[in-house]
């Protein structure tokens, strides 16, 4: 029996709760859950907010544990080692984007805690492709958040070729906001911070920000007008977007993955002007998990976290849900 | 002097005009005018839709010709060469895009009818960089609307690395596009048309669309879900936008090169989960032009014209105002 904590209700309070996980799976791998991040979507997942959650619900997507069984045809993974788990834990491996190592644009990837249970427990199931072993270098307490947020925004900086002569934006100081900052600064890049809270100046630049730019002042975007190479926006909120593309000079990208609640709406003459895009992108392949986890011991860059033990579950999901961790809050299970 | 056509006022007829051009300034040419294409951007100019023009107002910016006489500091021109002259005729030469081969994007590169006086004369002038020589096998009658129409097409081509295995949609079947069909079939792409004028299917299969999708019916949308690696839009309006996202497969881009009169609206959500784009580019720059020439002599892609004299050029210009032309109008100057 695997031990858990789950929710029996939208918004319900997370109670201990069994369950048998039945056979392993051939391909499947079983991870002892030593810590495990917790993210928005989580909460979101938790209150139903978009409608495909299964009660009872275990969240828990940024796992870090020790593989504790593996399946008959799994090779590439040992009893002992130590993996992280993120958001998706298998996809087809089949279809031209498994096969092309874009698993997580799969058209069926599944995720760690839709329709199956996720790592608020002490042991958690996923496909072995979708764990990633940890460098040496990574300090396991706080790597969770990696392989959810992190991989959100590192994986942009890989796919759209970013260098370090870039000038690269983060939109937001947040979860995700401050893991973009730390790669971008570790990455060489120059870095403006947009902030709605001037008071987190100082913080931004500690966290590898070169600019502050407080982006409720419409005068301080257009001072920055045709300066940046790419803007990354972390904040699920509408934005003024043309003010945003104006700052992008030629050629630059907008990226996005908060996702706002209301439709993007922008004039597409700049666009075209300037040869500028606006895009989005999911989380990232194992392989890309891969890079990041050994850019992210080489350069020191982990997320600034605070530890609950899991006894605390419910104090844990009530300071993300009305307070403001700075940055991420991670649950210690074992 | 040179003679030209001009308009004295906002929509206003064209009538002979003869201007006093001044001195050659040293980087300059002057172009004897043979051909000059009729593009949308004439009329949009003709009428001051954008609020820019100078009367009077001398439209053409698909000049074909031959150099007449070039500036003290001209080397790579000689009198008598053939060459074309497109939207933009000089930029600053200095700028990083300039200094890059993007000269399109040049901050302060100067269109051939803002400001300045136009092709629908017998002389024209432009920076010598601006023009570009024609290759043997290009038809100079016809090769006016490649220097706009033609390129605006083309350059996103070669920007985002289209690659003849990909599968491209091109929306409109019009002046822009039925160049885009020819283009992405001699590029070896499949080619998928969308136009609202399903009687336009054989045209379209006639110029290079495998496939044919009427573009007011949602479901034959619907049942191209994700299966282009890139959609072209050529046409000046509103579409569906959520719905041609739809259209692209992970990690495609919808590229629009048509200036839609509302703002672009669509949800994020659908271009996170499959990592797609939205862009625009305008035009292309000297060094594509080039490469556009060639390509299109080696494969004998050319625009299909339909010939005025130029003392027919209100005629002409009422044609593009209210008749549906198959594809672009020229004017024989001289």
């Amino acid at each position: 029996m695997i031990r858990a904590y789950a929710a029996s209700e939208p918004g319900g309070e997370l109670t201990p709760y069994e369950y048998d996980p039945g056979q392993l799976g051939d391909e499947d791998v079983e991870i002892q859950v030593e810590y495990c991040g917790i993210c928005h979507s989580d909460l979101s997942m938790l209150d139903n907010e978009w409608g495909m959650t299964q009660y009872p619900f275990i969240p828990g997507h940024e796992v870090v544990g020790t593989i504790a069984a593996i399946g008959d045809h799994v090779k590439d993974r040992q009893i002992g080692q130590r993996v992280g788990l993120g958001w998706y834990s298998r996809s087809c491996m089949g279809c031209e984007w498994c096969m092309s190592g874009d698993h997580n644009l799969c058209l069926t990837a599944e995720g760690t805690i839709v329709g199956r249970h996720g790592g608020f427990a002490d042991r958690v199931r996923a496909h072995h492709s979708w764990t990633t072993p940890l460098n040496d270098g990574v300090d396991p307490a706080k790597a969770g958040p990696l392989f959810c947020g992190g991989i959100t925004v590192f994986n942009p900086i890989v796919q759209f070729n970013i260098k370090p002569t870039d000038h690269v934006g983060v939109i937001g100081i947040g979860g995700l906001g401050h893991m973009a900052l730390r790669f971008l600064k570790a990455w060489g890049c120059e870095v403006t911070a947009f902030s709605g809270s001037p008071d987190k100046e100082a913080e931004a630049k500690e966290l590898g920000a070169t600019h502050f730019v407080n982006s409720r002042d419409p005068e301080a975007l257009k001072a920055i007008a045709n300066s940046l190479d790419m803007i990354l926006s972390t904040v699920s909120a509408d934005l003024p977007w043309a003010d945003y593309l104006a700052t992008l000079r030629p050629k630059g990208r907008l990226h996005i993955v908060g996702v706002a609640p209301n439709p993007l709406s922008f004039h597409v003459f700049p666009m075209i002007a300037g040869q500028k895009s606006i895009s989005g992108s999911p989380l990232g392949s194992p392989a890309t998990v891969s890079k990041m986890l050994e850019f992210a011991a080489r350069h020191g860059v982990e997320p600034i976290t605070e530890l609950f033990p899991i006894s605390q579950v419910n104090e844990a999901i009530d300071k993300l849900r009305h307070g403001s961790p700075r940055y991420r809050l991670v649950l210690k299970v074992s």
